[in-house]
């Protein structure tokens, strides 16, 4: 396996976003790619994830407790892809298997084998690509997966008879946990930032109500979606709908807060929900968590998804963005709420 | 028990009070006291509780959920007080037992047996004044002993090691939270809002540290108290107090949402902690309560925290204001934060 002059393209942050992310915040470096060293594998990466959390990580101080700030004009490290091994010198891995890792947002990594990265979710690991494509594992079978399952199940203690909110239901883990949701037999309201997306909702994923947080005030498009109020809300957004949950939870009620995205762009933290006492009055539960801290659920996630996947119980949709250099743009795509289902970039 | 013409005085809401509570805002009103029918009992009330939940129902429209708001010029139901039995109608029930039940401020009450009040725990009781005097039931061997047990066992999930911080830790409710988890050997902070307080937090009670909230950012003054962070939070005040302990969690910290009187007068509430992004990224459990959802405990605590009464290792304060007709007064008092411990009118 002796290369000469190897060299791959990778995404580097220039400078921090105030507000929306910019591609011109980027730039691409051409950089000479190193042999494997013992314990490592080399990894040409054919797809890479594209996260809201990412947005979290192009401040220069990130909330506290996060991931820590991407470094300007330096690799990106933490960011899922996976890829096929064109070089190994680690035990247990060799040429031509396709693993996931935490080195993306480049066409070639050199990954020690064994080395935690994302607490201890981009762990070089081998793929099993006869259950599902690669890019599955950075979606429906990988962090997505895991968060939607651990969440709704573990953090969200989903109970039966529970009427079940998602906000960005269509997005990759929103649209994970409608699905999961219906298929224990639940009433699911979704809500999204498009018509287009209702309609997914209803037609595709079945759900049983669905509306355009934009078609109005939302503790009124709740109250029309599920007149008698809701038990779980599973919460990607923050702001606005975690407020308007708070009106809506019945006694002994729960939020799953799995994210916040609209409030990653904001230059200054916007303050929290007014009706937070409902939670005193209600007894409810606000449980804040990262897919991360779940891993030891991995293997009943992968196994249960898997097997709805088969049964054709669970759909996911893919937006791909052709080429690494369009990686910032898929970034920003997604941010704006353009994308629907996993954001993967194709390199 | 043929009486003639008894009187008997309550105090009756006049207007919804807009800010501050304000003792005009009230009335006394002699009114006849009738006799008790079939399954009733005649009280005299000796001691009626002030508490800082009262505040949410002197408000036109209270907090979606929670107790209903009082109404104008008519008695007062709902709030909890201890008196003598003069008269009976109900079987299990004789003339000069001590018992509790939640038609408070005033001076007679004809109470039926068996009905519930208050979500149960207001329902008529006998009290065993040979554990403590009657008045103890309105306080550490009632409501506030349940809030306090049930919130820092079931609800704040105790655990080893946990660091705990306790707002309005001179209160009814914080001091008996802060010196069961000293009992519990906890590293335990408490904050309040006087030197005094801080010094009977020391002193007194033998907490760890506190503070006095007035005396600088509340961020430092924490960081100051708990330099390595805290795990639990009994929150009693909501507002800053809230944000900051949001920034001083570890991981798989918790928050016990008890109360949130920094908001209780506010004509529109304010918003919430602009930084529960936290939760999301440290794992974090915010969970809400009331005393009265917890009952089943009741038996438990007035168990344990007698054991603790007698064996001298809980200790409390009353603030006692004499005469029915300056219970608004009191509440005002309270709220203004000038009560030590449980606050109480001796009729």
């Amino acid at each position: 396996m002796t290369r000469i002059a190897l060299t791959g393209r990778e995404v580097q942050l220039t400078a921090y976003p105030s507000g929306e992310v910019r591609p011109s915040d980027f730039r691409i470096v051409e950089k000479d790619v190193r042999e494997p060293g013992p314990g490592e594998v080399l990894v040409r990466n054919t797809w890479t994830s594209v996260d809201a959390g990412l947005r979290l990580r192009l401040r220069e101080k990130g909330p506290e407790g996060y991931f820590v700030a991407f470094p300007l004009d330096a690799p990106m490290e933490g960011i899922m892809t996976v890829g096929e091994i064109v070089g190994s010198r680690a035990a247990g891995f060799e040429q031509g298997d396709t693993v996931w890792h935490a080195s993306g947002w480049r066409e070639y990594a050199v990954v020690k084998a064994g080395e935690q990265a994302l607490a201890g979710l981009g762990t070089l690991t081998r793929l099993d690509t006869d259950l599902a494509p690669p890019q599955a594992y950075l979606g429906v079978l990988g962090g997505n997966g895991l968060t939607a399952y651990a969440g709704l199940f573990r953090v969200g203690e989903l109970r039966d008879g529970d009427v079940v909110w998602v906000s960005a239901a269509a997005g990759a883990v929103g649209s994970l946990v409608a699905q999961m949701a219906k298929i224990r037999g639940h009433y699911v309201v979704g809500s999204a930032g498009s018509s287009d997306k209702v309609r997914y909702l209803l037609d595709e994923l079945g759900l049983d109500a669905a509306f355009n947080y934009k078609d109005g005030p939302l503790p009124e498009l709740l109250r029309q979606a599920a007149p008698d109020g809701i038990d779980l809300y599973f919460d990607n957004v923050g702001g606005d709908h975690l407020q308007a949950a708070l009106g809506a939870l019945r006694p002994w009620g729960r939020v799953t807060m799995c994210g916040a995205i609209s409030d990653y762009d904001a230059a200054t933290p916007a303050p929290g929900p007014s009706n937070l006492f409902q939670a005193v009055a209600n007894n409810l539960t606000l449980r804040g968590f990262r897919g991360s801290a779940h891993l030891d659920m991995m293997g009943d996630m992968q196994r249960d998804i898997g097997r709805w996947l088969r049964d054709g119980k669970i759909r996911y949709v893919e937006t791909v963005v052709e080429g690494l250099e369009n990686a910032p743009e898929a970034l920003a795509r997604l941010m704006r709420g353009e994308t629907t289902g996993k954001t993967l970039v194709r390199i």
